[in-house]
Parts: structure tokens; sequence; C-alpha cells
């Protein structure tokens, strides 16, 4: 095993691209990470993405990218872990990489979802839960949420408003980044108004599907010593079904894959200076920071509530708008917080720039924590 | 890199599994490649598969196969190229074992295409093609295929007639394996008598769908002294769309990929054994003998009428029945080409065993020839 560097990174806006094709946002992101690492040719390429054989009717799109980026012959192949394909993408790529067997790996996300009609889009999004156990009742995948989240409000005695500063976070961080789908920070009063989606999950609770590219160049990092390093790098895996879990408010396999990114990185939850975790909703936002060390059980809200996640706080999440903000294009989503972290480490991050950030955790969730990627990366 | 070892096989039969779920088919198949490494803790596992998401719709297999199979919390992801996709995941599984992360990697193939109906699922295998370019115009997946296979035709001089030895012995084969789908030979008489599918392509032309699941247990090779070998393991990519080529009747990325894993495996076709090629039309499996080195251009269908490819032949393929008599059930059809192949090298293979046999190559297709994973494998 040799260590990874982070050499080149690449995105597009997360936005309603009606105009490209699912191939042109993976051409234009990839092109982007490898003219920011200076490299004209890859070794392989890895594709993150959840739903492009139901919705874009495209199965293997890893050599179609390959091609497409004219990257003719390289070996290439699709990664999907629902939501966290990108990130297992992320996994795989850094494997490659770290084997010594692959010398350049560009491991891009991709997603189109709304060149469909949004019945077929939410459809295909309850493919993150069990088809066969939880679907087959008719839940959408918000509605699977929404139990969490009351069942942790019935716990520990919460009400919707308290999960606000979620929310608010996201949306004042997403203003600052210009690849963010919404750049309007929201008011509390805002907030409150937010219509029901699935009860108690409101408007601002959820984030919004799009379309979107985000990309990484990785390479050994004995060959660029000054790029961002990846010093932790876990994948662990939790039941699909929410009613086979002993608790339904501890994110196990987040716990798990946490807990080993920070024993190969040689650090714990106090060295991290910003963490991208995965706050498709507010609730999942709650359970990532307890299970992973930044509030005791059932204090994530209060964590949020005293401020300790914004930029300028104790461990500031969602640095440039996570999911909510900058948009949540399913396969996509576990790159751009990599490529998002690593701008961040690398003082790039403009506007949303966390001074002096030098390690940094990213965290991307398939389903409602069944699969988790926790990647560590650390400024050089 | 370290090399690696296939300790476990395990595979259902391939048949239209109407009361099994993709699931089960998963587990049926890693269990039984468990048990026969006598392993009962996995630390990754990696799944193949093509159209679950359309067709079962349910994504995130990775997950949900480790629950079942009683890994929890097991890094765990799918992997995709269409038809290509168990070569992939093999490849990957490959890719961590090597690196040294992970000892014991769990790699299953599996796909139920058989419980919608069928013009849904022809509809989810055009997705190997160019949904944007091929697609579109409304060609089927075999429609592509007729295409190349009248092109070497007329370029060539040959008639359907010519195409018989393949199916035959494919046929013959699949006669002797349990797991089979057709288990019945066939005669001259009744290829040429064969229902036209796609003119020129006519029913013992192609393969059928179904359901089924193979698995594979890798091991590093010094944990495993006895165990088969993986001396090559190679994936290169081509264009989806077949009119991008330079040479239609040219698998490009058959060649690189044969060329990488001879040279990994310092051996030339001369020394393989027998050829678990990719039959999915006869048309594919002349194209692999002569891109593979097996057979100069425009001579894969005369090699066959020679006898070489049959049991005693010079270079015996499908020796279980390749795709058109075992079956082929997309996703998963990669690793029962490995898993038979690794039967064969350990003197398992029963009534279709190859005497003597010591070296076996396996090549796996996505698309009409996109992605290539092709394997080779060694008796210890």
């Amino acid at each position: 095993m040799q260590e990874v560097a982070i050499l080149g990174v690449g995105q597009t806006a997360v936005r309603e691209h009606w105009d490209l094709a699912i191939r042109q946002l993976a051409v234009d992101a990839g092109r982007a990470a490898m003219l920011d690492a200076d490299l004209s040719k890859v070794d392989a390429i890895f594709v993150g993405n959840m739903t492009s054989g139901r919705l874009n009717k495209q199965h293997q799109l890893g050599a179609l990218i390959a091609d497409h980026l004219g990257q003719w012959g390289v070996e290439a192949v699709k990664l999907e872990a629902a939501c966290g394909s990108a990130g297992s993408a992320m996994r795989q790529g850094y494997l490659a990489v770290a084997s010594g067997e692959i010398e350049a790996a560009l491991v891009i996300g991709v997603e189109k979802m709304t060149e469909t009609n949004f019945k077929e889009t939410t459809a295909a999004l309850t493919g993150a839960a069990d088809a066969d156990y939880e679907v087959i009742h008719g839940i959408t995948f918000v509605g699977l949420n929404a139990l969490i989240m009351r069942r942790y409000m019935h716990e520990y005695g919460y009400t919707r408003h308290d999960f606000a500063p979620f929310a608010l976070n996201a949306h004042a961080n997403g203003a600052k980044n210009p690849n963010a789908m919404f750049r309007e920070p929201i008011t509390e009063k805002m907030y409150d108004r937010g219509r029901v989606v699935a009860d108690p999950i409101s408007l601002y609770d959820a984030s919004p599907i799009g379309d979107g590219a985000a990309a990484l160049l990785l390479v050994p990092a004995s060959k660029a010593p000054q790029a961002v390093r990846v010093i932790g790098s876990s994948v662990s895996t939790d039941t699909l079904a929410i009613h086979d879990r002993e608790d339904t408010l501890w994110l196990k396999a987040a716990e798990q894959s946490a807990r080993q990114a920070y024993a190969q990185a040689g650090i714990g939850p106090d060295d991290v200076d910003l963490f991208e975790l995965h706050d498709a909703f507010s609730i999942m936002a709650a359970l990532s920071l307890e299970t992973c060390g930044f509030a005791e059980r059932g204090q994530g809200v209060r964590v949020a509530q005293a401020g300790d996640i914004l930029p300028n706080g104790r461990i500031p999440i969602c640095t440039m708008g996570g999911l909510k903000g900058r948009g949540h294009p399913v396969g996509a989503t576990g790159l751009y917080q990599i490529a998002e972290a690593t701008l961040q480490l690398r003082g790039e991050a403009g506007e949303a720039q966390i001074d002096g950030a030098r390690i940094a955790m990213t965290q991307n969730i398939g389903g409602s924590g069944a699969t988790i990627a926790t990647h560590i990366l650390q400024r050089p």
C-alpha cells in the first residue's frame, strides 16, 4: 500500500442541466480535474452513479465516459451504492492507486436526474431502500427519513424547529459557493414556514435533486508531494431496511467507517477542522455528528444550536453548502464533498474558506445509512 | 502488489428462478463460495450486476447482500459495466486483495432477468449500447450484433451456416454442466432451422437471458498455496457506439486486454489450455478468437470448423456451455466463466473436464466490445 494524493479537482455547477447529456457532465468535470492536475492521460476511470440505467437508459458509463474523454482503451467501470456511489468510487480509485497497479486514476461522480418526470425520479430513488420489505409498502425515501426524524424527536424531546440550524448553515454556506444550486441564505422564519414534504421533514430539511458531476485525479503521494493527501479511507455497511437495525437512531456503519478512517489516519474527531457530512435530510446531519464522535448521543441538534457547525465553529460542516445548499445529484455527491474538502485544504475555497484548515473529513451515505464511505484528507 | 488466489467457488444453476429474489440468488452463490473456502467471514464484497435498478427496482446491492449473507458491516459495493459487470467486479476484488488492504474478498455476480416482461428486459439490455446515438434509432442489442455479423459474412465470404460449430460446441458442452440452462446437445439441422431473431442471427446464435449468481472467494496466494492463482487481470475499453470504431470487425479492447493479461502472466495464446470466451452471439466468439491470438483475422469461423474449439481441440472454448448453453444472466456471466475455469483447473469439472488443464483464460465483454475484462488462471 502506498500513500495516495489528490492532484486534480473538477466539478460542474449543480443545476437543472437541460442542455447537457450525462456523458457531457462527466466529461466536463473529468476534463477540469485533468487540467487542474496538468495530466492529459490517465490509467483508469472509476465512475460513481446511481440511476443512469433507469433514468437515462444508459448503462456502462465507465467505457462511455472514457471514450468521450479521449481516454481510449483505459480501464473503466461504474460503481453504485445508491447515494453513496461517488464515495464508493473514490474508495476503489484509492485502492487501485494504493496497490501500485494504477498510476493515475480519474474518479468521477455524475448524475442527471431532472430530464425525466419527478415521479419516475422519486421511484428510482426508492431503490436506495429495501425494495422487497420497505418500498413495497408504498413509502418514499423521504418518508423513511421522516420516520427516523420523528423517532429522534420523540426519544430526545425535540421539536421540528430545533433542526433549523442545519438548514440555515447549509444555505448560508451555499451562498458562497458558485457551484451551489441554491445561492441565497434562508431565515429562521423561512425554515419554520417551509412546506411539509413528509411530516416532520419540511422543505428546508430535504436536499434537492440536481444534475452535476465532480471529479478527482488520484496519484501516488510520492509523485505529488505538494498535493492534498488521503490519510484515511473506509467503507462500511449496515442493513438497508431500517426495521432490521438494532437501533434506528444510530448509524452503525458511520461509526465503524469513521473509526477505521480515524485509526488509519492516526487522528481523532478533535483533529478534524471541517466535516463534509451527508445532510440529505437534517436528521442525517444530526446522526452523523453523533456517530462520528462530534456530539454525544441525542446531542447532534444541540451541537448545531450552539453554533459549533458554523464556519467559525468547533466543527464546521457543509462548508460549501452541503447536500441541501449545493444540491444532491445523488451518485455525484460523494465526490463534490471530497472536491470541496480538497479546495478548503488548498486554501482555494474562496468566500467559503475555513481559515487554517489542515485536516478535513468527508462522509457519503447510501440509503438511510446502509453504505457509508468516510475519507480523511490532509493538507501537504 | 501481492499474488491473488481463488480459494472458493460457488454458483447457482442458471434458470428462470421465479421463487428466488435477487438477494437470495446472490446469497446462495456467495455462501457456497464461502463454504468451499471454509471461511465464515470476509472483509469486502464486490457485486457485479447490470440491471437491478431498472428490472428489480433495487439499488445498493452491495450492502443488501452483505447484510443477507450475515457479513454485517463489511465494505461492499456494486460494479456495473453492462454484460461485463462480473468481470469488472472480479478486477476490483483482485485489486483490493493485491493491494494488501483486503484479506478475503467475496466477488459475486448476480442477475435476475425473468421476473419482468421480456419487452422491459430487452429495453434494459439496450442500455449496454449508446443510448443517444445507437438505441435512439430503435435498434435492439441483438440487432447491433446482427449488423456486425452481416458485415463479417460480407467481408470474408461466409454464410450463416458457417457459424454452426460455435452453437454445436456450446450446447454439447452445456449438456455436461448441471448448472447450465440448456442441457441438450443440438444438431446441425436444428441450427440451420433455427428461427431468425435479427437477420442473420438465428435462435442458436444468441445466448438466452436467465437468472443466476456465481461467486469467488479471493485471498492472497501466500495464504492458499494449493489454490488456483490469478496470474493475469486486465480491463480495457472501446467506444460503446459501433460506428465510432475504426474497424467494426476488430475488438480492439479485447486485443489490448488480452495482451496486457498475457504480459502479466508471462505467457502467450499457445500456453492457454482452455478459453471461456463471451459467446453472447456466435459472431462474438469468432471475433474473440481472432483478437486474442487464437485465429488469424477472418479465420475465427474456420478455426471452429476445424474442430479446434472442441473439448479435445487445440483451444477448447465454452467448456461448460458458454453463454449459449449455460445461459447469460448478464451481470453474473463473467464470474460463471471464472468459476468454471477454476473448476477445470482443479479437475472438478465432471463430465466437462478438459484433461490436464493447467492454464485457463476468461474474457467477459460489456456491450458489443466496449468493456473487456480478461483474466488468466493457473493450476497451483
